[in-house]
């Protein structure tokens, strides 16, 4: 059953919501991802947030770029935990899209990720899920482990072959 | 007729929204001044900047601060111009609130004013007016030619008693 | 049922992590909240953190300034959801306490709120468990529409007494 | 009959001012663009501000970067809207031309786009025109309405193929 | 006879331009001190660049502050040099005064000082009236000889009291 | 034995550079502390960064506001290690201070510490020294152990009294 | 007779520092350019700064980048006017070499220029020696005409071939 | 006998974090790298920085980048040195990493260097163990008048063909 949505305001962020999307398939949860635009259609955006309860999604992950109002949006309609992913952008590096997510006024929060941080934004929304639900949560602590031998792994090579042939 | 809303997300915006009203008063342009929240009451938000057309509006100047997304929201509903004023924030002295306002996506423009700009938006709602109402740019050259004489008369006196006398 | 912890790294960020207690007493969560310095006594940080999960807790909302570490180090070692509050700081307003916490690297997300967003932290906290817990979620639908009233009132009384009258 | 004159300071400001004249076209609105630096040509310049009244211009959308003067050189002189569009720079990103352009004190706005918003600023001016043109105003209306379909499409595209095939 | 011309945007800015003005008195420089806002009444400031060499000036000192247009202005039709003061603001803490006077295009230099930087302003003409005239030149080796001696000053009390003495 | 040299730049950034000497003082480290400009007495300067090494100092802290330049230049002569402290600014909050400081080309490091930091520049100093000294090292030890006692207590008195009795 | 000195922190800086001699060498402005490292050759910076004035020169041109500290040292040393050219850089994008060049305090200023401002600061030299040599400012002054006019004729070439054809 | 650890919490680091190791090698000292994440992997991480003084380290260096923990955190545990390196990164410069780094609470230095600034790193760690190690001392001053002697090599190229040469 579909607990998460994960909607972009532009399918130029596609690239970073593919991540998102990536974690929760490997993770086992089901998501639906989607393009709205809460600026260029605002009543088909509404009528999305409205009704995200009704489908018995949980979280929703909302990425958006320069004054990025979706994410926000989103958690002024949506009653559960809302996440929000700032987009890089050219000019200002994605302070804009950063300060337009995470400075939300009190009683609106916005969980949000880091700049560009779209495999943050699945392993939150999976975390969150897994406050009720003691398999996915395992699931969640086996990847934890898969990232540490990871890096136990390059640490192995680097003590084997040394920095200057490391990085050749 | 009124021809101008002013809107802001908080109370606390009033100081610097004053400053527009104050202005328009001036000039003799009709506004009507209220107060929502687009995260706090969407549906309220909808309906005020659905309805602002059909009211006779041709200007909506909407201030509001941090991740300031009220002026956003209301030009991506209210097809004619909306103009943003940029609250100062304490802990990143407006920036969040002038990056929400003005980075906006093609297609949506929001006129930003400078941060606590508020005496700027409602004279720049004016001058908008005034591209078809010849009494109005009349006033606003009037208006002008007064800041001219203020700044003249600071000069006179400057002439006259000298900095030490005038920084007393 | 104890379901929150709330740390902070400095009992001077206490007034700030008491709005995040406010609201979860509000919504009727329980919480346990201290004081732990990641810097000043790392093993019982370490511990703090190793046995949260052994205690029963779902979330942790973790405040810290400067180059807070706190949040961040708390999520690399609890598998569930930690929230983290940048604190104000004098010099840079808060933004080196903002970007220690929400750039975090892919694998270790923390759902950062606004600098100095107290209580939406234990909003967000509240949600997260909402996603399981149908009446809290009541409880916070019901927050959500007090908070809709208050603005509802004081656009009333901005339209009945006019602006000059409310400034006063 | 020509309403809007675009001006820029460098012919390397043209790719960005191109986009203005774009929209403009595409509305069915007259405009008049030109190259004038108020910095090596400020004879030049103050006779262009002074007479763009009596040519019967109502808008004027000017470009600049680095210490962008020129919008709100225009603002000082010419009595109707200025559009300022800050150009993006290398070093500060355009940080320096948006706060050149947005900051201006108090009796003198412009009304500021995003960096390098080239498009907006054509929009503006339309919706700035059709306050008292509703044959403006119905092409607006129409020409956002091409924009939502445009993301509808993008949607439907990605609910129909995946973001795997979408992205590729 | 008067060598600089003194000129800031708003009396507001006297404070930090009377610094230049005490510096070229203590220094011997004649000056001429006013207030012309480039931005309301652009004709009395053209007139009044226009005419400075005339009268045999060789350096104006501007001060202004937020998109600060006045030094570049001057730049623009005065041909010796114009030293540039940013201004401190209360929201952007003076980057947009910095920003605006000190990021000019190629071809028109402003030499600018600090933030605030009044004192260094009137000391910087001086210097240039210096390069030909030694007995100005002597003077500014007496005063930077003082400037001298007061921190040997403090240091010696330093050394003799301790810091905690001399810090009560 | 000394084995410190405090300097700093200014008078004013004495109550910060007292934090270090206070820690010296605890730990027992010798130091010696005076006032010096790079910029007002380059010569003084320059004699005393050359015979730091030969009065047997092993690390100098240097502390400098604005274009902060001492620590830098400090480093450019003394063969140890130089710590720097960044004062706070009001304009750039202490940024101009710390990118002044830290920025330093490749071949002469300044070990930087935090804005206004210096009660940890007087522990890194301390811990420098510590390398070749086992007591030092010890009482460093033992600092810690306070540090994190005191710590403790706070979190004891929270556990008792409650956050709404411990903020009163 | 050589009146301008021209100092660079290292090769890399050339690019830019070459812009100010192209500029000098136009206007016939003798001047001599080398390259020394206050930080790596402090004895070898002192000697430079120390015998500029004996060599008869009037103006020192320092260019440098990240904590860049030529410019102020040479003003701390030379009498007459130093030009700073903050150098971009790739991280901080030159506010750490601007931060480090025009935050300069009270009694030691440095001219500065914009991030790159190469050709400004040859610009700005000869305008300071131009305050006592006729011939040169009226060489400076048909330099301006010559940037006025590749204006204008980029402006006629606009007019004659639209900018569909000019962006080509 | 090994007397300093460096330590990133990536592979990506590794190119900056050579160059610390590279002047190591030249300068005799020994070192051993490893990669540890304190966040993917904290027991890791406690085991390393626990162990470090018992194998008779001296120095820590450390480097990371967005919000950097892995400095601070050997700082909590290690009791000598710890140097911080922080890394560029793509959206914010690596003013993130600087930040989390350098802005560490009174009680747990870091000593930070530049952005990237391995070499420096290095440099910074010989110095230190320099303060008890005289013929390390003077490896230190012969590396400084290499350094010395590539700036006067070039600067006699530039003397001797030109700058045009030069830049060739």
């Amino acid at each position: 059953m579909t607990k998460v949505g994960i909607v972009m305001g532009s399918d130029s962020d596609m690239p970073v919501m593919a991540k998102a999307a990536d974690i929760l398939e490997k993770l086992g949860v089901e998501y639906e991802m989607t393009i709205i635009s809460a600026h260029r259609e605002p009543d088909v955006f509404f009528e999305y947030a409205k009704s995200a309860e009704s489908k018995g999604w949980k979280v929703i992950i909302a990425g958006a770029g320069m004054a990025a109002h979706l994410p926000g949006m989103c958690a002024a309609i949506f009653p559960m935990p809302v996440i929000g992913i700032p987009m890089h952008t050219t000019s200002l590096g994605g302070r804009d899209s950063l300060y337009s997510i995470v400075q939300m006024p009190s009683g609106i929060p916005v969980a949000t990720v880091a700049i560009n941080g779209g495999a943050n934004a699945g392993l939150l929304a999976a975390k969150i899920l897994a406050t009720s639900d003691p398999e996915l949560l395992q699931r969640l602590k086996d990847y934890s482990q898969e990232l540490k031998e990871q890096v136990e792994a390059k640490a192995e090579k680097l003590a084997k072959v040394g920095y200057k042939e490391y990085t050749k």
